[in-house]
């Protein structure tokens, strides 16, 4: 199998006798990964020796080099922690309440990278917004001294997870509109689509090297309590407390391969990210990426190598990325590869937690082709689709498709993503192993295709560029 | 109609002209009910304007007096605040985490009435019990200098809420038996069905006048977790920290009644509680409750006066019971009627949630008589069975069936009951108005025809106890 590297090509052509044993070999691997694997090992083990692993910590470094022995133990080759500078954000202590002759303690959490308030907090009235457009059509010096609410409206549960968008947008700007027009502090309702009392934190902008202000997520139930307080004319007043702080330490890339038998420079590139938001333990964001791609890539290994070289990175530090890409581990990787990348024939990362895969993404240029037809064909009994073609990636591997590799995507049921996404309840029970062992079967299968075959997805593209 | 107080007879016998006018009176409030009622506005300006209300707190305090004018205003009469002392108890700040190279945060609550912990908190490992039973085979002296940490089981869902009797008892005894054992602290599982990061408190019992040990409940994420750590053979060491308190205070009950038209001394008992745990705003335990049967209440003499007076209790202080019926409403009620309590022919109480009634259960003795018959009658096209004799009631009306008050219940769909129950996500929006609705149907139907005949349930009862 391993010497044999296969035309799967570009143009329609009739299967050869090569595809039909790449083919064979990508539906044993697949069927393989539903008979047994060690996804689940893996996120159960990651998830309750470390639990919560925030960028930078303690936490995330002693997970990372648990995960390094861990790919050794399970046949992976030149397995490597690479490290990078970051800052690092710890939450500290924090509250939120509603003051006055009828005071209630609310459930809120700090953005991520959130400053601090003083020590005895800050209070305050809050201005209510119904969105980030309300806020920016807020006077300059209007909330002067006031606490911004802003209310984004409930997410709606998708399958694609399309409404995170604007939320996030929400929490990226809303502190700094906010500071902008004089507020004191900025409280939002959750980027999320649950209704507990479970604040989603998540990261904020920086500006000129900090968040302005003190940033606050409420949980949903929270936020629903304060519109209907505005709604009935009281006047809220909000004490908000935090002792958030920043600090120096570093992160880390954790790299392992599987090396190609025939074309062992051709790198095919999974990941996924070892950090987690600190209020869950970061079970389907990302524990399962990890555990899905380490169980998809340690299965073709057992099935015998393949041509291409097969390396999964877990990335660190995704959760804080600012647009630099610097300070989170795919923007790390690419850096340290240099001209490396261009070895890169293909990258893809499961991140959008353990529910089952319903679409294929190829790269541009690659739909309607024999490959496609194959990979189709090998996944349609997962009950997964032919979708778009794949554009940009994520966090993790955004940094590499903006180096020009070519990004595949797995789509996941993100339907209840968003209920757990960046909250306490981020936990291993959380996952489905049926599901995520789906995910483990397609990962599987379409790598085994991809390592095995020669298709160039980078002329593929440019051809597809210069036809338009 | 309200002249007429009508047979339906425990006998039976063919139904009466003046049968058939109570049947249709109790189908047409019903009716109306589905079309509109304020129990939606109940429960809304309630949970919103004075949130959480424990036992004997300012908050419980101002609910009750604006719940008393919101009586007056609905047309209920000789509407009274009836105060009793209550030793009332502050949860204070608390935090949970394990301890050691790689330290977790827990998410805990102190069960209701736990002592505190001193000021730096406690810290010791932990020894596991898989429930009450193992706790209390441990020697004696085996906890010393211990953490005793109790996983009894999640609660599987039930329509009926059973599965909740040995996780309470648990919750009661836990901390007793563990003190006995010499352990310094005792936490266990919560007692709830759910799986969110959110800890079900809930009282313990008292011992020589307090509990004997800070006493937590871990959210199931959370117990899971340590499960699973000391299934890996980890030795697991909790620090944790309460700075719980007592302090002296008054509870009190709201009563208001509409008066009988032509008996009126015989009294038709309906209630709920005014109080709430300390972490939800105490949506569906139990200001939905107090809205079922105040609208429910407020249909009835909407449509007309009633024969026999119909009242309506919100109880103060029920959460907090302790097994003397002092300190909790229910109690305090039935002391201060004195031999009143011969006047009241039948009690029930809502305290089960919102969700839909799905079978009717009347006093023993009045299974298959007329009565039962009619009465199941109207309630069928609200989906609603007949069930069971009803025997003990619940923690409200207990101490008016201990004092030979026949009881009733109109039993509510508990399946998703205990994935909220005495937790932070007893809010507002976990109510669904439509069930709710179907709820104060019920009540009005079922009220209303009570209240409209002559059925004596004691005689019914008595009878019932002669023959066996």
């Amino acid at each position: 199998m391993a010497a044999s590297a296969v035309a799967l090509g570009l143009i329609a052509t009739p299967v050869l006798a090569q595809d039909a044993r790449t083919i064979r070999a990508a539906e044993q691997v697949r069927d393989q990964a539903l008979k047994g694997n060690i996804a689940l090992d893996y996120v159960t083990q990651i998830t309750t020796r470390f639990g919560p692993r925030p960028a930078g910590s303690r936490a995330e470094q002693d997970a990372s080099a648990w995960a390094a022995d861990y790919m050794r133990a399970h046949g992976f080759q030149n397995v490597r922690i690479e490290t990078f500078p970051l800052i690092g954000w710890e939450r500290g202590e924090e509250s939120a309440e509603i003051l006055g002759a009828r005071p209630q303690k609310l459930v809120a959490a700090a953005l991520g990278h959130s400053i601090a308030t003083p020590a005895g907090g800050i209070e305050a009235d809050i201005v209510f917004f119904d969105g980030l457009d309300a806020l920016m059509a807020a006077p300059a010096g209007s909330l002067t001294g006031k606490i911004a609410m802003v209310d984004g409206g409930q997410m709606v549960r998708m399958q694609d997870g399309s409404g995170y968008g604007p939320l996030s947008r929400l929490r990226s700007q809303g502190p700094t509109e906010a500071a902008k027009r004089g507020a004191v502090a900025f409280v939002m309702r959750s980027a999320g689509s649950d209704e507990h009392r479970m604040p989603h934190t998540g990261t904020t902008r920086y500006v000129d090297g900090k968040v302005p202000l003190p940033s606050f997520a409420l949980s949903a139930p929270d936020a629903d309590q304060i519109a209907r307080l505005v709604g009935m004319g009281e006047t809220v007043r909000l004490r908000l407390k935090s002792t958030a702080h920043t600090y120096e330490t570093v992160s880390q890339n954790v790299i392992g391969d599987i090396v190609g038998a025939s074309r062992p420079d051709e790198i095919i590139v999974l990941g996924s990210h070892m950090d987690s938001w600190d209020l869950g333990t970061g079970a389907i964001d990302d524990a399962a990426g990890g555990a899905i791609t380490l169980a998809a890539a340690k299965l073709i290994a057992e099935q015998g190598r393949p041509a291409r070289t097969v390396r999964v990175v877990l990335y660190g530090s995704e959760e804080v990325a600012q647009p630099t890409d610097h300070g989170n581990g795919g923007g790390a990787y690419v850096r340290n590869i240099g001209a490396g990348v261009e070895k890169h024939v293909i990258a893809g990362e499961s991140d959008f937690g353990a529910d089952r895969v319903y679409a294929l993404g190829l790269p541009p240029g690659s739909q309607g082709t024999d490959f496609a037809r194959i990979a189709e064909r090998v996944l349609r009994p997962l009950g997964i689709l032919p979708g778009e073609a794949e554009l940009f990636g994520g966090v993790d591997i955004g940094p590499l498709a903006r180096a020009g590799v070519p990004v595949f995507g797995l789509r996941q049921d993100g339907t209840r993503y968003f209920d757990l996404h960046h909250t306490a309840d981020d936990t291993l029970d959380k996952i489905d192993p049926a599901q995520m062992t789906q995910n483990v079967a397609a990962w599987a299968a379409l790598v085994r295709l991809i390592a095995d075959s020669d298709v160039d997805f980078r002329a593929a593209r440019a051809a597809q560029e210069a036809k338009r």
